[in-house]
C-alpha cells in the first residue's frame, strides 16, 4: 500500500533527474552510491553507498527495493541474472541490457534481425583489424566491446600503424568489435520508452552534436528530417525496443549518410544524453517516462511542448563555482532552464545543462549555447 | 564555493516540491521536519526531526544553513528575530512574515496603505462583536489573528447566537478580528516573487474555488479577468510584496465582487496552493522561484506555456493506495500532470493535485476534474 521503492544503480546526474521526476508520482528512490556525495546522493533520502560490482551489496540492496534500474550500464551481468533468480525485479532486465553492455551481442543481434548497422567483425589481434580494414577501406573503426563511454574505448584507425592501439590494456573477457567506417552527415538519436506489458511511446528525433565523443547539444526535432524520416526512426527504435524487450527508456543513436540513410550506432537503456530536452521541452521527460515504465504504469505523453528545443550541455571549464554562474546565466534570460548535477568541476566533464524552448531555432540555439558557455567559462 | 544550503523549516508538500525544484539549480535543501516519515522527508536527503518552536533546535538547524525558508507560516515571529540576531539569513524575515501569521497585523497594515481591505476591528468579547456586526450588516467574518489555515479558525457569523464561537478555546495572545462579510462573486489569487535586492515578478491572475476553506481548484489564467483588471492584481501584489519587504512568494488572496473590484481576505509568503499550476504550466514554478529568491538569484519567466491551466486537488477519499489510482488516470489521459505529496489518505486532506494544460478550458477543466476524482475515490 505504500509507495513504491525505485532502486536505482549508481549515483550520478542521470539518478538524480530520476529523482526529481519521481517525486511528483510519489515514488521512493533508494540509491546505490558510488560515495556518499556523488551528484545524486546529495539530494536522495535513502543512500546506500556500496560496489556496484559486489554481489552481497548489491542483493542486499535490491531486496528491499520493488524494482531494480540503472544509472549506468557497468553492473555485471552476471549479478543481475543472479538478481532475478532472487526474484528481484531487474528493469531492463539483463537480457535486454547485455545488448547495451556489449558492443559485439549489439551487433550480432540486430544485424540478425537485419536492421541497418556498420560491417563489423570480431578481431582477436591488429593483424585481424589490419586485414578487416583491407575489406572494407580505411580508415576503420575499433571498439572495445564493453567498458567504453563518453568517447572511450573507441579508436578512428586511419592506417595499420594504429591498429594495435585497441589491443593495449584489454580487460579480461573484452574483445575487439571492427566495424567500416560511415561517412556521417550528423547523429541522430532517436529514444523510446517501454513497459513490461508492452506499451510504449516515441519522442521525437533529435540531432545530437558530438566532440570528442562527448555529446555537447541536441536540438529537437532534428531539423530537415521528414515526417517520413522521423517516423522510421521512431519506428526502428520501437522495433529494437521490441525486440530485445527493453524496459524503460532506449535511446537508438544513429549515423545519418548524405543519402539521408541510417546506421544504427550505438544503443543505451536508461535515460540518455539526448533525452535530456525532454525535461523541459516534452509533455513527459524521459526521466519520468523511465520511472513510468519501471513500475509498469501507463507511459506519458513523449510530445515535444514547443516548435524547438535545444539541451547544451555543461563542460567543466575555468568557472569553479556553477552557482555563481547562474547569476549572470539566468539575469541574462529568464526563460533559459538550467540543471546543475552537483558535480566538482573538471575539465570536459559533464556538469550540468542548459535548456531553451521556443519558436525561433535560431534564436534558441544562440540561447542554449550562450547559457551554456556562460557556465562554463564566464567568458 | 559548495552548493548552497536552503534551509526549509516544515516537512509538508510545499517543502517537497521546492525541493524537487532546486535540484536542478544545484541546490541543496536541509529539511527541519515534523517527523521522520512526513511528506518533504521522505524525498530529501538531509533531514532533521524536531520541534520548530524549540528554540535550542531552530537555532542548530539554521546555523549550518545559507539561508533559511518556510514550509508553513508558524514558526513563532520572537525565534525568527533570535535567529536573525544570531546572523542567521531568514526569507522572508520576521517582520513581513508577521503580515502572514497574524490578521490583525495584516489587517491594520494594509488598511495604513490604502489597500483595498473589508472593515474590521479587534473585538475583545462576544458583546464587541455584535456591536460590529450591528454596525457594518450581519452577517460577519470573525478570525483568529494567529494559528487559522484550510478554514480553520474562520467563522461566518450570522446572528447574535453565534458570537460567542470564535472567543472559545482562544489561545493565549490570539485575539479575534471581526470583518464585514463581502458578497463575493470568486476568489482570485496574485502571485509575486520578490528578491531581497528588489526585483520582483508577477505570475498571471488565477482564479481560486474552495470549498469548506479549502483550495480545490485553480484556473490560470482567471476567465473573463479583462487585461487591465488583470495587471492591477498583478500591481497590487507586487506592491504589497515591496510594502512588506517580502523574500519569496507572497500570495494575495483577493475576493472579487459583482462590480469586480476586488479586496484582499489572506496572505502568504511561502509557495502557495493557488501557484501549484505553475509546476507544469508556467515556464519558471513558484517553487523554483522562490528557492531563487531566498538565494537572490534572478528570477525565472513567470508567463504560462499554455493558454489554459486548471490545478485540482486531490482530496483524501475512498481510496487509499494512491499509485494504484495512477494507473487508472494516467492510461486515460497521457498528457495529465500528477504530483502525490506521499501523505498518508485522510478524509479531506489534501494528498496531491492533477494539473492539466491545454488551448480549450472546458476540456482542459474536465480532464483536471476527472483525473482528480479518479485519484480521489475510483469512481
Amino acid at each position: 500500500m505504500g509507495a513504491p521503492v525505485v532502486g536505482i544503480i549508481g549515483g550520478g546526474q542521470l539518478a538524480r533527474m530520476m529523482h526529481a521526476a519521481g517525486i511528483g508520482l510519489g515514488i521512493k528512490v533508494a540509491l546505490l552510491a558510488e560515495g556518499p556525495d556523488v551528484s545524486a546522493a546529495q539530494v536522495v533520502h535513502d543512500v546506500t553507498v556500496g560496489d556496484y560490482t559486489d554481489p552481497a551489496t548489491v542483493i542486499a540492496f535490491a531486496e528491499r527495493c520493488d524494482v531494480v534500474t540503472f544509472d549506468h550500464e557497468h553492473v555485471p551481468t552476471d549479478l543481475l541474472h543472479a538478481l532475478q533468480e532472487r526474484g528481484v525485479l531487474v528493469r531492463p532486465g539483463p537480457e535486454a541490457l547485455v545488448h547495451a553492455q556489449d558492443k559485439v551481442v549489439m551487433r550480432r543481434r540486430l544485424a540478425s534481425y537485419g536492421l541497418p548497422v556498420p560491417t563489423f567483425a570480431v578481431v582477436a589481434s591488429p593483424e585481424e583489424l589490419v586485414a578487416f580494414a583491407d575489406g572494407t577501406g580505411w580508415p576503420v573503426i575499433a571498439k572495445t566491446s564493453r567498458g567504453g563511454y563518453d568517447g572511450k574505448g573507441v579508436w578512428k584507425v586511419d592506417d595499420p600503424t594504429g591498429a594495435g592501439e585497441p589491443f593495449r590494456n584489454l580487460a579480461p573477457g573484452v574483445e575487439v568489435l571492427a566495424e567500416e567506417y560511415v561517412p556521417f552527415v550528423r547523429e541522430l538519436s532517436a529514444l523510446a520508452v517501454r513497459s513490461p506489458s508492452g506499451q510504449a511511446v516515441a519522442y521525437p528525433v533529435s540531432e545530437s552534436v558530438q566532440q570528442d565523443g562527448i555529446c555537447v547539444e541536441t536540438t529537437t526535432p532534428a531539423p530537415g528530417l521528414t515526417m517520413e524520416q522521423a517516423t522510421a526512426c521512431q519506428r526502428l527504435a520501437l522495433e529494437i525496443a521490441q525486440d530485445l524487450d527493453v524496459v524503460g527508456v532506449l535511446a537508438v543513436e544513429l549515423m545519418q549518410r548524405a543519402d539521408s540513410s541510417v546506421v544504427v550506432n550505438e544503443l543505451a537503456m536508461r535515460p540518455h544524453n539526448t533525452g535530456h530536452w525532454s525535461i523541459d521541452g516534452a509533455l513527459t521527460s524521459q526521466f519520468e517516462n523511465h520511472l513510468r515504465a519501471v513500475l509498469d504504469l501507463p507511459l506519458g505523453d513523449p510530445r515535444a511542448r514547443a516548435p524547438w528545443t535545444v539541451m547544451h550541455n555543461v563542460l567543466g571549464g575555468d568557472r569553479t563555482d556553477l552557482v555563481d554562474g547562474l547569476r549572470h546565466v539566468l539575469a541574462r534570460d529568464p526563460g533559459l532552464k538550467v540543471q546543475l548535477y552537483g558535480k566538482g568541476v573538471v575539465a570536459g566533464r559533464k556538469v550540468g545543462h542548459v535548456t531553451a524552448v521556443g519558436d525561433d531555432l535560431d534564436e534558441v540555439l544562440r540561447r542554449a549555447r550562450h547559457g551554456a558557455a556562460e557556465l562554463r567559462s564566464g567568458s
